[in-house]
């Protein structure tokens, strides 16, 4: 039996994951290249975004393991095979980047700095009003892996931090108490008028697709920021611009866009109130990743529970 | 007796701060203007860099209160009444502002906020590489008050911290022990050649004037940042410009400068590798900093030891 890792990686990157994995399952065969008799070996396929129809035809195939944490783009492939067990990443290192971009973006909104980029290109000298944290709101919508120590983050920092998902389904494991947790779809109008940052750290479902809309935007106090972290189709990007340049939504912060690399002439690149980032918020860490993979291997292994599978039906 | 509020204020801030410093200390006459009559009854003045000579004639003056945590431009005023005690203001929201700009400086620069802001400029979509927290190595430079705050802050967030002082004066209660603290000249140069990211939060004095210059800046790893948010005099100013040109260090964030407001015509306006704030790191909170003042003069009225009194010959 055999791994093999598959997916839109570069030469370099694909070899530091092939090393991190080897290392990590020493025990294990990895193929990056599969001919017609290792297609037969292939139990456990490792993929990051596979070109469409890449799993056919692995008859032992038992185990597909993302490297990402967003399946969005590997179940849009029809051709995915069905009844095959799908894991998602869960990278404590990407956790904790996500949880500092986060930061990054509350605390300059937080404390003006994106307002002082701007006055630094016009030579202009203006102390802003200085706010305490604990005199902030801040709004995260998702409480999985990466909305979870987000909202940890933010509420260790000081913040005052309400959290949403789309339903309830029980007590988050390690939440600080102070972090207010809403459900529903019901209650998000209310969640927004009082959310002066609104952090998007949704997976990208039917449920979700569209969800950072006029309406929703119209929903935030005057002058709220909206920062985007999640997927590029959670948000009506022509909403956002009429949003941005009516002055209802002070600045954005937008890590992923529904085309991506985000086109030249996209007017999100000059738009003096978008900080925009290229899908770089968090990023997979191959070096602990690789022991989240190998811990899956080798549960399958000893036919142990597999964790974080994908509910398909569900799409996360 | 009376308190004289007095410094460089505007009007709206003037009539803030006697509204704080009112609610705290009810019992008490606050002047913000004297005449001859109300000139005998001074015995407490609560100073924002008054103009020199604003604290003579003030025959029954007993202590003299700045609102801000930097005496250096106060003690420069050689008609500065001698013999009277003079305090420091020590502020916890302050400190928390100080800790806060220093943390989205070191997340800017350990996640490349900073160059993608350059790279949004050229409409540039390419990832950097992602660095975690515990492989960056910060020196932050001071270790009062505001020094004290921000390594204790970083140490939270998981960055591998050293601290420096001009010497050892003990234990500094409630930093954490991942903190490891170095003193005196002698051992700056060895800190520096670790130092990815220094941070200076001198008190500016005799001593750390000018210690911000081009040695020092050899001293550090080619690619290391600089952020100085104590005083523009810790830097000369030249010898940054110099090693920015020269790429060997990659970004400074200046707070401070040695002329305020950074005249138009400066070149840090414009350089590509300085992120510019307008002496706004931290500003003293008028709600919190009240309280502090008031402290102290109940302290003076009940013939108590005075907290934060400056060491004149020390310079803080």
């Amino acid at each position: 039996v055999s791994l093999y890792l598959c997916g839109r990686l570069d030469e370099a990157e694909r070899e530091h994951w092939r090393a991190c994995l080897q290392q990590a399952l020493p025990e294990e065969s990895i193929l990056t290249v599969l001919d017609a008799q290792t297609r037969e070996q292939v139990d456990v396929a490792v993929v990051a975004n596979p070109a469409p129809g890449s799993l056919q035809g692995l008859p032992q195939l038992r185990l597909i393991q993302s490297l990402w944490a967003g399946v969005d783009r590997l179940l849009s492939d029809a051709s995915l095979p069905e009844d095959i067990p799908l894991a998602r990443m869960v990278d404590p290192a990407m956790n904790q980047a996500m949880a500092e971009t986060a930061l990054w973006a509350v605390l300059s909104l937080q404390r003006g700095f994106f307002e002082y980029a701007r006055q630094q290109q016009q030579a202009c000298w203006r102390v802003l009003p200085q706010r305490r944290a604990d005199e902030l709101h801040v709004s995260v919508l998702g409480l999985g892996q990466m909305g979870a120590a987000t909202a940890t983050r933010l509420a260790e920092q000081g913040y005052r931090v309400h959290a949403w998902r789309t339903r309830d389904t029980g007590a988050i494991p390690g939440l600080p108490a102070s972090v207010v947790v809403h459900a529903g779809a019901q209650a998000l109008p209310a969640l927004a008028a009082r959310s002066e940052i609104l952090i998007n750290l949704l997976p990208l479902t039917a449920a979700t697709r569209g969800l950072l809309n006029a309406e929703l935007l119209a929903a935030l106090p005057a002058g709220a920021a909206l920062v985007n972290l999640a997927r590029g189709a959670h948000l009506v990007e022509s909403d956002l611009i009429a949003a941005l340049d009516s002055g209802h939504i002070s600045q954005a912060v937008l890590d992923v866009f529904a085309v991506e690399p985000l086109p030249g002439q996209h007017p999100f690149w000059r738009h003096p109130r978008v900080s925009l980032l290229p899908h770089a918020a968090a990023q997979t860490d191959p070096r602990s990743a690789a022991a989240v993979v190998a811990a899956n291997v080798r549960r399958l292994r000893q036919d142990q529970p597999l964790r974080h599978l994908v509910d398909r039906r569900r799409g996360y």
